[in-house]
Formats: C-alpha cells, structure tokens, sequence
C-alpha cells in the first residue's frame, strides 16, 4: 500500500487545452456594455441561444446570479460598482479558463471600468460588445421602470440619469440596439466571432 | 425591420438541464476540507483526470486560482477567510449552475464555514469530502515549508498551529489519506459518487 506520504505531491490538474479539446471550441468571455435596458441581456441570451444549438458549451453572467450572490455584499457606489466588475471579470476569467464561452451582460459605465476588465482578463480571451442605445430610448422603453424611479430619486447613482455613462471608446463590436432587431444584432456578432476565428462556423 | 423596441425583452435563457443534456451529466461541487498539508488537491487532481478521462466536464477551484484572483484583496483574518469561502461557494454553485463538476479544494476549517457553504450550495447539488489526515503527519510532510514558518510564527492564524480545525462533523465522504495511496482514496470517492448516482459510472 503506498501512503500518501511516499508520492511526490504534484498537482497534475486537467488543463485548460484538455477542456477545451473535450469541447471542442475554446473558452471565451464576450462582455456586453451599455446602458440599462439597452438590450445587452436580451442579445445575450438569443447569442448564448444561437451558440448552445451549435453545441457550444456557455454561460451567462448578469445581475440576477451575480447582484444576488456573490455581490450581495455590494451596493451601487463608484467603489462598490468597482469592486462588482472586478468581481465579474474574475470570475468570467474563471470560466473561459474552464473551456466556456461566457457571457457578461453589465452596464460597465467608465471606460476605467473596462481598462480594469483588459488587465485581468487577457486580450485574446475577450470581446467587447458595445450596445449603443441612446439614453432617450432606454428611458422610453424603462422596462423595469427604474428611469422614473431614477428620475424622481427614489433610485441614487443610476446610470445615465444621476452616474456617468461614457460611450465605450474601442469595442469590438457595436451593436445598435434601437436600429436592428435582437436577431440582426446577434448576426452581426456572429459575423464578427466567425471572421476572427473566435468561435468556428458549425 | 423590426427594432428591439417593438419586442418583448424577456429573456430566454439557456437552462442548466439544457447544459446539462450537452454535457451528459449533470453539474455538482465535491468539496474537499482537511489540514494544509492533508492531501485536498493531490486527491482532486487525480480525481478530476479520472472524471475527464470519462468525458465529464471538470474546473478546479483552489488557492493557486482563487486567493491570487478575485480573492486577493483578503488577508487570513477570521472575517476574511469567512469572506473567502463565502465567495468560493458562490462561484462553485455558479459552475454547478453551469453544468461543470467543480472540485474545490480548501482548508476549510469550521463548522461554521461548512455550514455557511450549506446555506449557499444546495444540498443535491455538492457533496463534502474530509480530507481526515493527522496534524502531526501534515506538519511532518510540510510540503510548502508553512508549518515551519507558523511555528516560528513567520505565518500568523495558521490553521492546526495558531488557527481552529474542526474535525468534519458530517462529510459524505471521509479520507484517509496517511493509510491510504491517492488512487485508493480516488476510487473510494468515485465509488461514492456512482453508489449515489452523483455521476454515472462510464
């Protein structure tokens, strides 16, 4: 019987080029900007929708499992929004490390926000997507009615009406949320993933 | 053309039975606790070749991923490792959620800590092993050369030196890893987990 102690205690871990050959794709983090009610989340999942048909092996990350988990802890301050992207994008790092095509739906207001994104996770491991929806549409649309909240104060540091938003400076991809329909926008993603070889064409 | 505006923004989302149809089992966290030294990640390790040699979908959580990642704004404080764990827990339920068999390999050393992991992770959803291997054999090993260092106390709040370890009350699984070889406490574990259909045996 050989003991534990007589064997050399290396690690030798199932590696990120193992996973991502039983999935045959690679791990991807595709992070989508914008305002609230832009239409990142609803693109995201018709993407992650497109992507899974295709046998693609993908997750979505947005406020409903992150703000209710591991960010409870958070508020809606510049540092605790911050501390929630850092958060994020460790974790989404996490997943394309695991050999899965991630999908981050966050507001992602500065372009600080984003710069913090780019230094944790590495370039070839990302695609920005812009959603570009001017604010007077968003507000229009305020599905979860949190504008007129905004508005009338109930809600403090709401992007857009009382935080900043700044116009993502070199994305990807932008998507024009108020011009095309959620189709025609995960069209032009897919486009853009297939031309560079991001993702391989089904 | 029909603009986001005019659509209904429900979000139809991938499921995590889809997922799980796509990779053929279904998601789960295994949990090892036990002494630094005790063997945790070695058993992991090998554990998780085995279960990708199966075609299982595998990611491993564990310090070397974790504390220099989105946990390297905490020290070794009580609070902060609560608050590690804490944040362990939510990532392993979001790889479960994910159709991945995540194995998470920390000290872990409270009952308190293991419930708290409880209160996160569904109980079908992971399954607790205990690394059970004495103090004196782990101090004896010292593999990374810490007990030495807390025993000059170079390294405050080391577990088993200046810092509780709780023994498991109730694992599902209990190691033995100072009788037994690594590939003995491997196949004590899949053995577990087929007995209680947590995976299918291949």
């Amino acid at each position: 019987m050989a003991a534990m102690d007589n064997l050399t205690p290396h690690k030798f871990q199932v590696t990120r080029a193992q996973r991502e050959a039983l999935n045959n794709h690679k791990g991807l983090v595709i992070w989508f900007s914008g305002l609230s009610g832009s239409g990142k989340s609803t693109i995201a999942s018709a993407l992650e929708q497109q992507l899974h048909l295709q046998q693609m092996h993908t997750y979505s990350l947005d406020g409903d499992n992150i703000r209710l988990g591991i960010n409870r802890d958070l508020g809606f301050s510049t540092e605790d929004r911050t501390e929630n992207l850092r958060r994020i994008a460790e974790i989404a790092k996490l997943f394309a490390d695991a050999g899965i095509v991630v999908l981050a739906s966050f507001i992602t207001p500065t372009e600080e926000n984003r710069n913090q994104i780019n230094s944790i996770i590495p370039a070839e491991d990302i695609v920005h997507i812009f959603v570009n929806c001017p604010l007077e549409v968003c507000e229009k649309r305020d599905v979860k009615g949190l504008y007129a909240k905004a508005r009338k104060g109930e809600i403090k540091n709401f992007t857009g009406i009382d935080a900043p938003f700044e116009a993502h400076q070199k994305p990807d991809i932008t998507l024009h949320s108020h011009l095309f329909s959620v189709q025609q926008c995960v069209q032009q993603t897919l486009d853009y993933l297939h031309s560079t070889h991001k993702i391989r064409k089904s």
